[in-house]
């Protein structure tokens, strides 16, 4: 009997292909480079490799295997499974689930990788069973995905989600996407990164981690942020009081619109830190939510960690599978 | 048969009822005074009364009535049918459904007034066969409703839709709910005549306001602004391009974040004004919102003028009662 799905999470550098079977439980991983400079038909060969891979190492029969579900990044069609852009991999309009159905010969379906770390939560994570969910990820971005009365909600355009791009501060900072203000340009660790250059190269402020990063500000490390946070380091402390206030913020503005009952946050940023972080945030959502919107909702912290990816993609083709 | 139903509009100052038919054709209304100084049970008793006649202006039989909808003011619980607070009326924790259902027989179900015109506006006005909607109304304040597949949404905390207190400045303008920043505080007619009063009493600026209100700047009706604008009145133009930026920012956070199929636009300072409100807004969304977001995103005028909340309240009557 096919009760088992393959999970694929799909990045710039790496892709991670798990056999899990309906209780969550990883069965066997396998992981390849992405090598995203290559065509783009050996890369969906090397997605197709690794779901073999996968497949022998957990010692399960092809006839199994129910499904395929992948979280890729970019802007995506769900419904067809057609990558739209993707600048980490240089996709534009890849036909993703037609290629691998056609190489694997099961059904394929695809989602957006932040989309399906929402909809990993929910099934196996922090959020099981909550009907109404809103996955918030701060890491180099901030991504999110909405799940409606259990389901991955994607909006008229499919972009529905997009968390980072909340304006939270109209005519604040400049944001990536061309406008100003919104929570990405504020809180995410790109926007962290260039509060710190700002204010050590140009300001001349003292900090800790012009140490801890060899005097080389251009990209800062979650890890590198613990370490500065523990050391009490005032710029660092400031900068994340500041992205804290504005997460909170966004929040505040999520509940009073749509009043979710758990918003959950994860990411790379968010695991790195301790619950001093969390609170933060929650005391901001407090501030800013209207008074007794906050009563029923949940603000918690992500679960799944490195694994959100494979189990969100296996819950993405268990779902869409039963529904076809 | 059943195929009628009776939708109530309950305002501070009147109640309006109407019997309505499957097809949302209007058969006969009734209008009482709310006079809400007087005890609760004497209002209910008035709401009772503007239903009965109603009914008897419409000329149908009681057999014919299938339901009763009701929006009013103020957070309630749409299951229970209980006017939570309502500063208005100086309600607090009245069993408005319960009450009504002993006096007319009839079952009745009872939703926020903002949410009713929302779904007024999807029934019968200009959101019909749109599954994924969101409504906002400005007039005093700035209100709103969500509805998700076709039906209303209610969130958590039943207060979802509160797009007046989507945060678009951080730290900008003081809101009436404690914080600041808040979209009401800067876009709503409330606030607009705030910067009104600024800008003449304190600043001394210019303007046709002075005369058009009597030098009395406390409230500024939408009629007044209509006339302002006419008379190309610099101020009044200026606070009026800040109002639609900032509706055009709430709205490019809504589509960015829910990506909605459409927007509503209504309320009685949208009334009063001509395309060139709308077109400002949309103008701003479109410089807020993700490139292609907005590519399956109407935004659109609301249709029902003052029928929305008998109208909006007739489809709520039906799709509940049909629900039950």
């Amino acid at each position: 009997m096919s009760t088992n799905v393959v999970g694929v999470d799909m990045g710039g550098t790496k892709i991670l292909s798990a056999v899990i079977d309906a209780e969550g439980n990883i069965l066997g991983t396998a992981k390849v480079s992405t090598k995203a400079d290559e065509q783009t038909s050996a890369v969906i060969d090397r997605i197709a490799e690794s779901i073999e891979k996968a497949i022998n190492k957990s010692n399960v029969d092809n006839a199994s295997i129910q499904a395929i579900g992948i979280g890729a990044p970019g802007p995506l069609d769900p419904e067809t499974g057609v990558v739209i852009f993707a600048p980490n991999l240089g996709w534009r309009d890849v036909p993703l689930k037609a290629e691998l159905e056609a190489r694997t010969g099961f059904p394929t379906f695809v989602d957006n990788d932040v989309n399906v770390g929402t909809l990993g939560e929910h099934a196996f994570g922090a959020a099981q069973g909550v009907q109404n969910v809103v996955g918030i990820f701060v890491g180099t971005g901030i991504g999110g995905g909405i799940i409606l009365k259990g389901e991955l909600f994607h909006g008229a355009s499919k972009t529905a989600g997009e968390v980072g791009h909340i304006i939270v501060k109209a005519d604040g900072p400049r944001c990536g996407c061309g406008t100003r203000g919104c929570l990405e340009a504020i809180a995410s660790r790109t926007a962290m990164a260039k509060q710190f250059r700002k204010a050590i190269k140009k300001k001349g402020k003292k900090s800790v981690l012009t140490k801890l990063t060899d005097g080389d500000l251009k990209i800062i490390r979650s890890g590198v942020l613990v370490k500065a946070i523990q050391a009490n380091d005032k710029l660092t402390l400031k900068v994340f009081k500041k992205a804290t206030k504005y997460l909170g913020i966004g929040i505040g503005s999520i509940v009073n619109f749509l009043n979710p009952e758990m918003i959950v946050l994860g990411g790379g940023v968010v695991e790195a830190l301790d619950d001093t972080f969390i609170d933060n945030i929650r005391t901001y959502a407090e501030k800013y939510a209207l008074p007794d919107t906050l009563n029923g909702v949940q603000i918690v912290r992500a679960k799944l960690g490195d694994n959100s990816g494979i189990l969100g993609a296996a819950a993405l083709a268990r779902q869409r599978f039963e529904g076809t």
